[in-house]
């Protein structure tokens, strides 16, 4: 640890709130550490979760699908603590075990390609040039 | 470029072989960059094929779920080409422009995450321990 | 691109008036490239835009000692826009060609650093243990 | 561990100098396991010293700074060790807690918008085209 | 652990038999964890497999410089599981302590210039353009 | 760029005699862009230059060995300019094509398994434990 995991007795009164806050969403009330170590600064805490709160909301992608995102994220950029933290969210999301491996699966070819494309320097294809940038049909 | 990008009168019969196996799933039957740089070396593309093959079709996770992580996963890793093919093809799968920016918010947000946890080195919470290693609720 | 950057005729009510704060911020007025995409989705770019005056701010540490770090880390990730417009944000705020070198070396030295301790797998020494988790000197 | 951590009887002719010069310039004279590991190749710990003393001493920026640049990378590299022995080092030579969180708040912040604008492809505006590379002010 | 590690007796009948396949490559027959996690999915341990057998035999590279670049990557990647692993199949190849240090050496070198010249935007010679994309001398 | 790449009448007299060493060591003289690019800085040019040359000269491994771990790991950490550069010093040193897509093969399949063993947190089989930390045979 570079700094403590705050205890409920020890928090500033505006990370109080923000955990009362969290606490309300959650069925068992649960307070991760990842939580208690960012309320080392309230102003850092309220803006993480505030964030978090409107970024995993059901939008166009429902909340399932958000926890993969952020999962596939959390693998290539090698956080332990995101990968298992968020796997368990899934998981109590309805993720399967089968679901988690096809998971798994896909963010491991896409690494490889991802690596294989990079060596290869492969020129950029016109028809890729602007998936969201143009309304025409490709 | 560090190798071309290989045109059908180029390409080994094996290479051609395979071509014609991912045009038949097209289409349009167009051959992208990435698969022509590949054919250089006809098993890799073999194997690359077919392992894209398997992994993205229907599972437990639908085609555009794969193609969000797979998307996901490339902007993590810095492949530029990937990000735009695979955007792309998301697009042509039915991803909407907002869908798409609401996963650029969820990969950023992760990315983040990811760091912020890092840096603190938190520790993990008993009940992150083992997300699908045991079958009891959590 | 896989996004266009909106011109100010393109724009919501509500990024038209989140660029307004932003231009109230700059001596030129000038919004630049990563805004206007981030624009595509209003709250994304009010987030956004909130959370960097935010943390860029003076606090312990100064706007500079701030630019320098965003600069570290953008090198790091591998985003060549971030590097781009940082390093230019850092010499408007004081930074030498100079001082632009030393920080270079830096990160080449830590990037090296990181990968031979990674490799070396190095067990940590106790003192390092809980940087700023206990209140005893070390 | 890929390597043993050398003890002193361990240590060459040549680490065994390295390691003196080290100490001499510690005010407790403690040889942490990183340089304890890289021992094994004594030109290589040699080198690593050199280099560290020559890039880690006062210049434009002062040693403060580079340690919270040395920190920034590690976190975006995810090195543990060099992550919580240069967070200690840092709060050696004066960094508080709450400087430390502002670090955090930097390195997360500019992560995220890493990977937005790597998703986003922004392209680059004129104006950030040459920030240390041409004399004229912008 | 996310997934447990597949003991003997809870295979699948089509992961015991790449377990066979595995074992009869290996002089002591021994099954390492990572193929056993991966067993879950009995599709994805296969290809794994296959793919690895073909990937890993000698050709224009051998084994062991192969083994190099799987170490190199893995460190690279920051995959502690990996570079562990492959450091002990690389010593039984024949890798000399020596050796491994001079690959940690290369590795640290190569990450340092890679920052360096991503952080300095350095444009790319005429001369390394085409690497293996044209026939003629360079 | 960042900075400008410096031509031989803009060096210092430092960096031009740094720039004699390198041209000594070329059958054809050519320094490239990185070297002119960081020659803004006289001494990290020193340093670096040397440290090259110590680290890729013949050891256990031999130079072509060397760079091909380069190359991968710059596919890796994703720099176009090293991936391209030492390509082509790779080929000039004797690499074909085949012994190309061969390194490719090896990275991506490396990533790919990096990630997934990233993913399912698999726990280090103990006959991994000391690669070269411990002398008995394993």
């Amino acid at each position: 640890m570079t700094v403590s995991v705050l205890q409920d007795h020890e928090l500033s009164a505006e990370s109080a709130r923000i955990f009362d806050e969290i606490r309300s969403t959650r069925s068992d009330g649960y307070i991760g550490n990842s939580w208690r170590a960012l309320a080392h600064d309230p102003n850092l805490l309220r803006r993480t979760w505030e964030t978090y709160r409107e970024i995993m909301a059901p939008g166009e992608l429902d909340p399932l699908t958000k926890e993969l995102i952020y999962i596939a994220v959390s693998i290539a950029n090698g956080c332990n603590y995101c990968i298992q933290s968020h796997a368990t969210a899934a998981r109590n999301k309805g993720l399967t075990l089968k679901g988690f491996m096809e998971l798994v699966a896909v963010v491991g070819m896409a690494s490889e390609s991802n690596r294989m494309t990079t060596a290869l320097q492969t020129p950029l294809d016109d028809r890729y040039k602007s998936a969201f940038a143009d309304p025409t049909p490709k």
